[in-house]
C-alpha cells in the first residue's frame, strides 16, 4: 500500500479556504469528518471526502487542514492503516493515547488568534458542533458553517450520488406494516408532547417504510429523509424510484387514504427549506423531535426553543427490538450463512495445504458460497480475511499489496457476513489448517472462555450491555492479556450490521438496556501484533432466562446464539475449560449439527455435511 | 418510629418564603438539599436542615416545599425509613423507580407559570444548580439564590456550628508533609495553567494540612476552606483553634518561612468576600480551579471565564492513592479492628442464646471492644447492627423503636467501622448463632462468590472500578437474584469512610481508574425484604498483580484484603464453591489466623484467639 500524494490537493483546498466564492470570510482551518449528511457509518463513494483528501479510507477518522498543518484523528483499529495510506503532509493523531490532543485542543494550539474554523453543516452532527464550537469560542475562535462543501469544489471527478431502485419488504419479513409503525411513532410523539419527528438516519427511514435500497455498499439503505407530523408524512427522496408501480403500491401513493397516512413525496434536496418552513410555522409548545446526532444544518432549521433532542430516536429503539417475523428471518438467514461457511471451511481445508489460496481468494470464495443461498442480496461489510500477522490488524481488509497466502503454519481469521432479504449476518471464526502451537491454543481458549461468559450470562431485565463487557475479558485479564475493542454491537434485521442503541463495550456510552428481542454480536478477541489475531464472534438474540428465583419480579435475560457455525475444536485447550464451558461448547455444536446439518442435507451438500459432523464431535475434558 | 409532625413547620416555612425580610420576591418553591456548604456526606447537627423540616434523617434526600406540596426525593436504601419518619404532609419520591418524576419535572408539573424556586446558594453544588436552573428556565421558571437559609430562620433551637480542637498528624502517619503536598498541588496547578485552587471539601482541607478534627460525627474533619495561590496559602477557619501552640507549630505559623509557605489564617465566614476579591483581581488567562461540586455561591464568586471546574480535584485524586506510611497505618488499624471483632463475635456466641442481646447492645459492645484498641478515635459511621428482617433495610441503624433481640433463629448483619489515628475501617460480617437454613446458606454463598470474584479479580492498569461491578453479581444473577446498591466505595486514611474518586458500581459515574495504593470496599449483598439481609464486606488495597503475560506492557492490578475478620464458614454451602473459591477462603482464613492471631496473643486475649482459630478451620469441598 503506497500513500496517496496529497501535496497538490492540500494546496487547492487551502486556496478555496480563502476563496470568497465559497467562504464569506477566509477560514484558517477546515474540518473534514468521515460521515455523510445522515451520519452513516458506511458511506457512498461521493461522500468519501476524508479519504479523497488524505488517502486514509478506514471507517472512522476526522481530517483537519489548516494553512500549515494537516492532521488526522483516528482510533486504535486504524493506526497502522492510516500511517500506511497517508503521505507525510499528514500528522496522525492517535485517539485514545494519553498524549494525543483532542481536535479542539490541537486547533487552539496551532491557530492564530481569532481564527475561523469551517465545516460543512450537513456533515457535522449537532452534538459535535456544540462541543467544538464551545471549546473554540472559549479560546477566541469561531466555528463557522461553510455551505458549499470545500472538498467537493476541488474533487473534479467526484462520483454521482447513487439513486438505485428500491426493494419492498412485505409483512412476512417485517411483521409490522409501515402504517402501524407510523401510528406507533405518533403515539411516542404524543407521549413526549412532540408535533414533528425528523427522520435523518438512513436505516431509520428504510425501517419505517419497510423499504430497502442499495445506494450504500453493505447497508441496504437509500438516500432519503422523512418528516412525520401528527397528520402528515413527507418523504424526501430523489430519482424516478417513486415512478415504480410496485413502490407506489407499497406506499399506497395512489390509493384513497386517510389524510394522515398520505405520503407527500418531495425532492431529497428540499429537506432544509421544508424543515425551515416547518420551523417558521411552529406555534408555542409545538416541539420538533430530532436525534442529537442529526446534522447541525437540519437542527438549526428548528429554532432552539422548539427542538426536542434525544441521543436515541424512538425509531432507533423500536427497530432494535425484533419482532417474531424478524427473529425468524434472522434465524433462517443464519442457517443459510452457516451452510455457506461449512462449504467454505471444508473447501479451505482441502485447498490451503496446496498453497494456492490467498486472503482475497478465500474472501471471494466465501462470497461465492453465500451468493448461492436463497434471498442473498450482498455482503454486510467488507470481508476481513486475514492470515498470520494480518490477523492482528483488527479491521483488516485484504488488498493486492497485503494479500497473503493461507498456510498450514498460520492462524486464519475470517470475519464476514451477508445481507439476505430475511436477515443480516456477521460471524468470525479463527481456524488453523495445520497444527496450532500450545500458545495459540491457550490464547484461543481464553477468548472462547470470554465468548461463552457473555453468551451464557444471565442478567436482570433492565441491565445495560456495557455491564457484561468485563465477563468477556476476565479469562484474558487473569493472564495479563486483553483486546482493545468493544465486545459487541447491535445488528439490524436486513439492515445495518452495526446499529444502536445497545451494545457490549467497556466504553460506557449511553446504551439502552438490553431487552428480549434485541440482537447483538459477542466477539471477544486477542491480537498479537506481527503474529496473529484471534476472534470468536456469534450474533446472539436476547431472550428471557428461566432462573431458580426471581428477585423483585424483575425477570432475567440471557442470549441465544443465532450464528450456528462450528468453533474449531483443534484450537481449544480443553483442560483450560471448566466442565460448564465444555458443556456449552458441546451443546452449541450439537445444535449446529442438528440445525445446519438438516439444511446441508436438504441442499444436498454432503461433503460439507461430513465436515460439519466431524467438526462438531463433542469435546472431552481429561481430569 | 413515629413520624415527625411538620404541619406547623411547613406553615412557617411557607410564610418566610413570601417574607420580604428574607426574599427579594416571594418564592413559590424552596429546595432543601441534604448537604452542607462543603457538600459533605455526613453533616453536623446544625446542617441537618432537611431532617429538621421533614423528620427524615437518612444520609441522602432532597426536600422541596411549595405552597401546596411537600415532597422528598430519596433512593432505594431509604424508602422504608423515609416512609416511617415523615408525616402525611409529605410525598415520598422514590428515586430510581420508573414512574418517579425528577425534581425538575415535578416542579414544572406543580408550579404556576413564571414561578421562582429558591435555594441556599451555599448548599447547592454548582453542577446541580446549572442542571436545575436550565430545566426550570426552559419551562419559564427561575431558580433564585436565597442568601439567608430559610430553614435557619424558623429553626429556633438550631444547634451551634461545632468548633472543636484539631488533631495534628506527623509524618509517621501521613508520609508526606503539608508543605510537600502544597508543592505537589502547585505543580498540578502549573500543569493546567491555573493560578488559584479553592479547597471546599472538608476532607481535602484536612488531608492537605495533615490535620484532623471532630466537628462532624464519624468524619475526622473540621469546618474550614482553603485558597491556594502559586505564592499564597489562605486557611479559613474559626475559633481559637489557631491559638493552640501545637497547631501553630504544626502549621509553622510563627516561623520565618519562605513567603509561599506562609499560611494566612482568616475567619471561616470570610471565604465568599475573599474569593470575590480574588475573582475581581484576576488578569486575563488567570484561571481559578474549583470542584464542579463546589457550592453555587463560591463558584459564582469567580467570573465564568476564569473558572476551571473538574469533577475531581487534584487533592481528591492524590488523597486516594495511599503512600506506604498510610497503607501501613491502614494495615495496623485493620488488625486492631479485627481483634475487636473477634472479641465481639466470641462474646455474641455466648450471649445471644441467652436472649439478652439487642441490636443496640451488640453495637455498643462492638464500640466498647474497638475503643480498647490503641489510637482509637471514634466510629467511622453509625453501626448497622441488624437482625432478621431489619437486616434487609440496607442502611439500618438500630433505634429503641426498632431494636430487635438477636436470636439463634435469625441472621445477624453487622456493618461497622472505626477511626483510628492510623487508619479507617469498614467491615460487614453476616452471622448465624444457631443453624442457618439451606436457603440462607445458598444466598450467603452466592454473595461470598461475588465478594471473591471482585477480591481475586486481576485487571489491567487503567481499568475503572465500575468495570468490576458485574463480577460481584454474576453468581446471584445466575439464580435470578441481585442487590440494589453499588459494590464498593473509596475509603480514606483516618478520613471519610466514603471518598472519591474511585469505587465499584453499576452506576457509571465518572470514576477515575484504579491505581496501586487506592483503597476501596468490596461489599456485595443480598436482601430479602421482611426476612433477612446478607452482606460480606472487606476493605481492600489495590496492588500490582503478577501475571503470566503482560499485554502491551500495561501491567495488571488486583486486590489485597486489609480487613482480616473470619467469614462465618457455617453460613457457606461449600458445594456451591469452586475449588478456586474454596482455596481463596482457606488462604484468607489462614492469613486472619496468623496476623490477627499474633495480635490477639500479644494482647493476651486468649478466649478470642481460640474463637479465631476455630472459625478459621479450612473448608473441605466434598466432590
Amino acid at each position: 500500500m503506497s500513500p496517496k500524494i496529497t501535496t497538490e490537493l492540500l494546496k487547492q483546498l487551502r486556496q478555496v479556504m480563502k476563496n470568497p466564492k465559497y467562504v464569506q470570510e477566509p477560514v484558517q482551518a477546515y474540518i473534514v469528518p468521515s460521515g455523510d449528511a445522515h451520519q452513516s457509518e458506511y458511506i457512498a463513494p461521493c461522500d468519501c471526502r476524508r479519504a479523497f483528501i488524505s488517502g486514509f479510507d478506514g471507517s472512522a477518522g476526522t481530517a483537519i487542514v489548516t494553512e500549515q498543518h494537516a492532521a488526522m484523528w483516528t482510533d486504535g483499529r486504524y493506526f497502522l492503516q492510516a500511517a500506511h495510506q497517508m503521505d507525510n503532509n499528514w500528522t496522525l493523531m492517535k485517539m485514545g493515547l494519553k498524549d494525543t490532543p483532542t481536535q479542539e485542543d490541537w486547533l487552539v494550539s496551532v491557530l492564530p488568534e481569532g481564527s475561523k474554523v469551517g465545516v460543512d453543516p450537513f456533515i457535522i452532527p449537532a452534538d459535535q458542533w456544540k462541543r467544538m464550537s464551545k471549546a473554540l469560542r472559549s479560546a477566541g475562535h469561531d466555528l463557522v458553517p461553510v455551505k458549499e462543501n470545500l472538498i467537493d469544489t476541488i474533487w473534479t471527478d467526484c462520483p454521482q450520488r447513487p439513486c438505485k431502485p428500491l426493494i419492498m419488504l412485505d409483512l412476512s419479513y417485517t411483521g409490522v406494516s409501515w402504517r402501524d409503525k407510523i401510528t406507533a411513532l405518533r403515539s411516542k410523539m404524543a407521549e413526549r408532547k412532540v408535533m414533528w419527528f425528523v427522520v435523518t438516519a438512513l436505516d431509520e427511514v428504510a425501517w419505517l417504510f419497510n423499504l430497502r435500497g442499495s445506494d450504500v455498499e453493505y447497508n441496504p439503505v437509500f438516500f432519503a429523509y422523512a418528516v412525520i407530523g401528527m397528520n402528515t408524512i413527507r418523504l424526501f427522496i430523489d430519482g424516478d424510484r417513486m415512478m415504480d408501480p410496485a413502490v407506489r403500491e407499497h406506499l399506497q401513493l395512489d390509493s384513497t387514504l386517510e389524510p394522515e397516512f398520505k405520503i407527500q413525496v418531495m425532492p431529497y434536496g428540499s429537506i432544509l427549506s421544508e424543515l425551515q418552513a416547518v420551523g417558521a410555522g411552529l406555534s408555542p409548545k409545538e416541539k420538533v423531535w430530532l436525534s442529537d446526532k442529526a446534522s447541525y444544518a437540519l437542527t438549526e432549521a428548528i429554532p432552539k426553543a422548539y427542538r426536542y433532542l434525544t441521543p436515541y430516536t424512538p425509531i432507533c429503539i423500536a427497530k432494535a427490538v425484533k419482532n417474531v417475523s424478524e427473529t425468524e428471518g434472522m434465524r433462517r438467514a443464519h442457517i443459510k450463512d452457516a451452510v455457506a461457511l461449512c462449504e467454505l471451511f471444508n473447501w479451505l481445508e482441502k485447498e490451503v495445504p496446496k498453497g494456492t489460496v490467498t486472503e482475497i481468494i478465500a474472501a471471494d470464495k466465501a462470497e461465492e458460497f453465500r451468493s448461492q443461498q436463497k434471498d442473498f442480496v450482498e455482503l454486510s461489510f467488507a470481508t476481513i480475511s486475514s492470515t498470520g500477522p494480518n490477523g492482528a490488524i483488527i479491521h483488516y481488509k485484504p488488498v493486492p499489496e497485503t494479500n497473503r497466502t493461507l498456510s498450514v503454519n498460520e492462524i486464519y481469521l475470517l470475519d464476514s457476513g451477508a445481507q439476505y432479504k430475511d436477515g443480516t449476518t456477521d460471524v468470525t471464526r479463527t481456524m488453523h489448517f495445520g497444527t496450532p502451537s500450545a500458545y495459540e491454543k491457550e490464547c484461543f481458549t481464553y477468548v472462547l472462555k470470554g465468548h461463552i461468559a457473555v453468551s451464557a450470562a444471565i442478567f436482570p431485565n433492565g441491565t445495560k450491555g456495557h455491564l457484561l463487557d468485563s465477563f468477556a475479558r476476565s479469562a484474558l485479564w487473569d493472564c495479563g492479556l486483553d483486546y482493545l475493542h468493544g465486545t459487541g454491537h447491535g445488528v439490524g434485521s436486513f439492515l445495518n450490521v452495526h446499529e444502536g442503541p445497545c451494545g457490549i463495550s467497556y466504553k460506557t456510552f449511553a446504551d439502552e438496556p438490553l431487552e428480549a428481542g434485541m440482537i447483538v454480536s459477542d466477539e471477544p478477541g486477542y491480537y498479537e501484533d506481527g503474529s496473529f489475531g484471534i476472534r470468536i464472534e456469534n450474533v446472539v438474540l436476547v431472550i428471557p432466562a428461566e432462573t431458580k428465583y426471581n428477585f423483585k419480579n424483575r425477570g432475567s435475560l440471557t442470549f441465544e446464539p443465532l450464528t450456528l457455525v462450528p468453533i474449531q475444536t483443534k484450537m481449544i485447550d480443553v483442560n483450560l475449560l471448566t466442565q460448564k464451558e465444555c458443556n456449552w461448547v458441546n451443546d452449541y455444536h450439537q445444535k449446529c449439527r442438528e440445525v445446519v446439518g438438516a439444511e446441508l442435507e436438504r441442499q444436498g451438500r454432503h461433503e460439507a455435511l461430513r465436515w460439519l459432523i466431524r467438526e462438531t464431535e463433542p469435546l472431552v475434558r481429561v481430569q
